[in-house]
């Protein structure tokens, strides 16, 4: 659902749910210094600042966050999801009553760093792919709670987003081959026999270790190959023989997956696959650093 | 509240809300490709493997998680939150339904892995400071929606917690304070204005950057005095001035603070400064690697 | 999550929340007839029967409504979701204590009947498609907050599942098409232009009302095609021309869709469509006529 | 609660809460299909159509469902609730953003449909009972999840409401009865019994299937008397012994029950009892047919 | 629903809401002290006293209360709800993990003294009432989110309970007479717009304060007349006048309302009114003294 | 979190979350009386008058209440919370819809009725501290599921909030002590071992009964001591021992309290004992008389 302020392609109540669990989080039952300290009707302005450059990404949700606590704040965004911004620029202006300023700041803050943390590194790897087709995935190894934030950040870094959950998408791993070989499936069997059971929306990947593997899923009809901790000349091997010439985007798809680094990125995505999956980029977030400027 | 196979000292409902939330988000209306290819009644079992040596946290909801899939599941925890372990050290056990270990592992591991990487990165700065007097503390700088979690996972991890958000302490920042001087009132009527407000189980923190204020806080009863951005030959000397030969934990406490790296934790420590707070122990997380091993 | 009584593929939680919803509902603070008239300690013995045959669906839901109510009460299922049954079979017997099994009755019969009277409209469609590998799917028009449970009871009648909502699948509509039109896109544009903006994950389907636009798409790259309300002819030519004598289950595949009937299923499924879609399945349910039987 | 835009009468917190749900189920994390395919800032015009002609309801829902969607569409209602329309009319017309009107369509049809559906069958029924002061009842057998709205459609169609629920009005059936003999209580011994237990707001009903229980159950004081199953004839002989020349609404007032159809229904009503109930309003509703036309 | 260790007849969702929410209010993030002074295995009894002798009201929650924080702790119950007990007597025993019971203690206490102040003062004003046919009536002035245990407690004292809420029954009060009155309606005519627009379940009770609307309201079909804030000679000659000697419970009821106390009860009484009704009872509860003592 | 017309300082989640499950008790599926009777277009006003005099608390509650139920309703506030106002004062005016001024009513004057009961109490236990520096506290002794509100009309009748909860303050009680006495630990032992298991934002009380044990609490870094059940004098000695002649405010703080009356409570606080709490503030409430006049 949409938020008149929000550009953000998240809905509306998911966007709102995780604020408020995180504003309970940390307000409870209330916030004692401001209370405490703070006149109720001071006026005050504040500038969201970035401390190091990096690509931000959460803007949007500056606005619901600051309102949530206090109606009366006017939150002006100043930069766009996605910009990759100089230290020192501002990403927003906040003005309004000083108290309700300064109980949501943290929670702002929190949200704006860890999201602009993925953009970034996101967007790091995604400049060493530049000029080759082969495109950035994220993976489900999310901060518990924080998924669809997560894989936003990935969007706005430039990334693409693999599947959302267990439920949008099929993919046969390791344990479910391995499982199956004992009922004396092959990977062939195990696609059909899966393809028969999910409806005509469903996308089926499956992971092969071996070339072998890979002829059969894709024998089988699998839309996605999962190539995992292939040495690259293995992958390029099973580009030429299952796409030949075959245009970007030509089924099936092949992924690239398994303790890829910012170094031997550029190495895997010139084998010709199509996707390169990176679960750093989400499971070790380092926060940009991004702070709150009083004007005096 | 209690649960019968817990020892982690988060209450229940927290525990199973935050477990629901994140197995809600990765299963959603189904694990499509459990259902479609794994018969329901294999019996299979798993171990959790550290990859990587690290101190681990988490073990406790391992459990929760895998029985909130399948109650037929048994868990078989091997390790105790708090141990520091080899790589290769096997966490818990699970058996039962195959479908259900493969429907829970992502969500197991997330958890496991993003507290572990606390535990193990809290550990290290604890190490530093080990024959000092002087504690290391987390700050509010958390993951939205984990923040007892994380919190948990510093515990374990040797460090002690400061407040749990805006509700449990009173703290007077550089904005809070700033604000109060354009009313005319210092330091110390700051903190005497709070005083004042709160009731008498409430702690009071004041953030200073000069000796001078220092002293005005001690003065008006602040029972912390956070020691901010200071070079460590300046909180030597409010360290000397304030506590004098006093025992350690004399109150006012003393608490340093700002961009304390493992590198510089040391010196800050030996001022003499009861606590020092570190952000990156929370706000940017390494996940610790931890995966599943089947048995064959 | 996985119920230990339960073999239904909705997980846990949404079960459990859609009948904890029901029971609210009905119960509301409390059953005053049976409060007020029947001694709390005396027990009984009741059959839940058809009184019509049918397709059974739903049963694997009794044992989670009737022990919400009183965790006292033993639910034996008797027949398993699926069977085509006839009038006075008994599904299930619920022994305990006769104020539960009052108070749950209403609740426990409005779920098996909604969903048997799914399940079996969906048999009898699938009946009409013996022999032919084109298989029926239901829509998106459900009744609100039943949607899993009502795809559930199409799968037990036979039928198959299109996409469960917005999230798990990509569909361009006629106004979809029509706007990107007045952007100056066809269909085939529309298609590249989606493709590009979602993960390797999600399939795309498109719907075309003239064979020229279902040229386009299959040459765009769309997974599924949606050929709505068109005569029998017209689809078998788009078949041919699209398909020729590719394996049942080549891309792209086939949808009709539009009005089809129990009468005019056959028909359409003869022109080699790989999928018939309709909306009667689940917006238009009668109740399968169940009741429950009381020992003497 | 009231809305300021409904003249529904179920307590806002009921109409938001059903209205949500039924959105979270179908967009889950988002709409794929319009995050990727249209343009953001477009906006259009589209109107809601009757595609057969019936009696419309749950048209006050509309502006929620739209605005909950995206707060920037405008909806105009063109119809009220309980109008007989014919094929063609517009119910409301929407314009804002094309994206959210594309996202809240499928949601916003199903209400209404399903609400309309309700309401012309109650019609149809109570056009029946024309010139009969006799009204017609809905029963409990209503979709799980939906009571409030659907009870509220049968009061747009001219039907009148049982009890609600459980907790809102007694009703001794005939189950409850059985177990009351077996505990040595006749009917007028079991009315009495309940009547001690409830509070004098409370309205007691009886099911009776014989002439002679009916005559205990109203010496007993029962408010209501339901003559379950019974030929008219013996319905005609009851309504005269018990009530004479009584005034319409005369306690004890009798409600025929049991399979009633439109066919049967005037010969029952012409028996004099006050009410009949019937189920199928309910428990089997044809969606009426409604779409979305769009301006071109 | 029910619990299987509860007879109290509220049904079980309601009690674990209501429960679980004292729990969180009280506990949030966990109890600081148990956790850092007891060590977590030592195990320990207490029983529950009473200091003052009472009617005790709750019992039936302990079980709950106490396994919901730890699900070890064993609970005997040994006294049950009603029951009139002396100073000293033991309520109920608790035993099991020391921390556990620490932590649930002040909740247990806040809920059984609470609801046993009910009973308590409910007991002396039926004990007023011996030996005459009149009952004792709840009102809707009760705790904000208490309501159903406080009824629930009216009904243990000897209680008899109005309606639950805006929900279950008719009251046309002073205020929707007046305004009625400003649109020509007299008592009578607003009491058949009412039942003309209520279902057949639904009582009606007017508030009346002349002996002329009494006799208004009885004509119009008022199935109770609320006499306010009348001097007894007054309420008496309505009972003479409307009821006669018809037997106790003819319709309509009639009710005594408004400042009745203790003293003035019996004389109310005497006039012959079917019910009393004391807001007291639940707007001014004094809880009864409580405590819990440890087992040395 | 904040809402534009609240002065109260509880955050707005918690404010909404307690008045919507009020109003869902009271109103349920709708408010039959009004919804039958009150046509609903019609205008009205009215007041909102003491009927005795009071402190008066819950005024800001008064806005969200109303408007939650009609959006339509206006507001005015006439007095604010911590006046001491006569009876016949006006304390509020509403004009709007009649219906949604009628259906508010009930819930508005609970709260407001129950809150300024607490404040008006706490107010002459204030008063009669006039003069000396001891503070009034309450307990948790409150009514399930308000403690925040009951803390809050503490605060305006004058008093002094203890902590909220058991996650806020460290308190061992008799019962903490009496087992670690079995474990070999003394009242310093105690403490010490507490303050080394909670962080520096934590205050720690004990409880204690002689004075031996209040020098042993003191020496050991107590923040307060609670002197439980001790005769005048004896406190007297105590505070002489500790404090002598040291500012009022100076820890370690001491704490009365044990059945403190009004008649009793001016002796105690002469004795110099920094705070006195009171339980009977917050568990044994009378409303104060408040009603609703309609302007006619």
């Amino acid at each position: 659902m949409h938020h008149q302020q929000m550009s953000i392609d998240i809905p509306d109540h998911m966007v709102h749910a995780a604020i408020l669990r995180a504003l309970e989080e940390d307000i409870g039952r209330g916030d004692l210094t401001t209370t405490a300290a703070i006149p109720p009707d001071i006026q005050g302005q504040a500038d969201i600042v970035l401390r190091e450059p990096g690509v931000v990404a959460g803007v949007p949700l500056l606005p619901v966050i600051f309102t949530m606590v206090d109606s009366r704040l006017q939150v002006e965004s100043l930069i766009t999801d996605g910009t990759n911004a100089p230290a020192g620029a501002v990403i927003a202006r906040i003005s309004g009553p000083v108290s309700g300023l300064l109980t949501a700041e943290r929670v702002a803050l929190n949200f704006v760093q860890h999201l602009s943390g993925i953009a970034t590194l996101t967007a790091q790897y995604v400049a060493v792919l530049q000029g080759l087709p082969t495109r950035l995935l994220d993976t489900r190894k999310t901060t518990p709670g924080l998924r669809a934030f997560e894989k936003y950040a990935v969007r706005v870094g430039g990334g693409t987003n693999h599947r959302m959950g267990l439920y949008d998408a099929v993919m046969l791993k390791d344990n479910h081959l391995a499982l199956l070989a004992t009922l004396g499936m092959d990977v062939a069997a195990a696609v059909r026999r899966t393809r028969n059971a999910v409806g005509p929306t469903v996308r089926i990947e499956v992971e092969v270790e071996t070339i072998a593997d890979a002829h059969l899923a894709a024998q089988a009809g699998a839309d996605l190959i999962l190539l995992d901790n292939m040495p690259p000349p293995m992958m390029r091997q099973i580009v030429h023989e299952l796409k030949g010439d075959a245009a970007p985007g030509t089924l099936p798809l092949l992924e690239a997956s398994g303790g890829i680094t910012l170094e031997t990125l550029r190495a895997v995505a010139e084998t010709g696959v199509d996707y390169i999956s990176v679960g750093v980029l989400t499971h070790s977030v380092r926060s940009l650093d991004i702070g709150m400027d009083w004007h005096s």
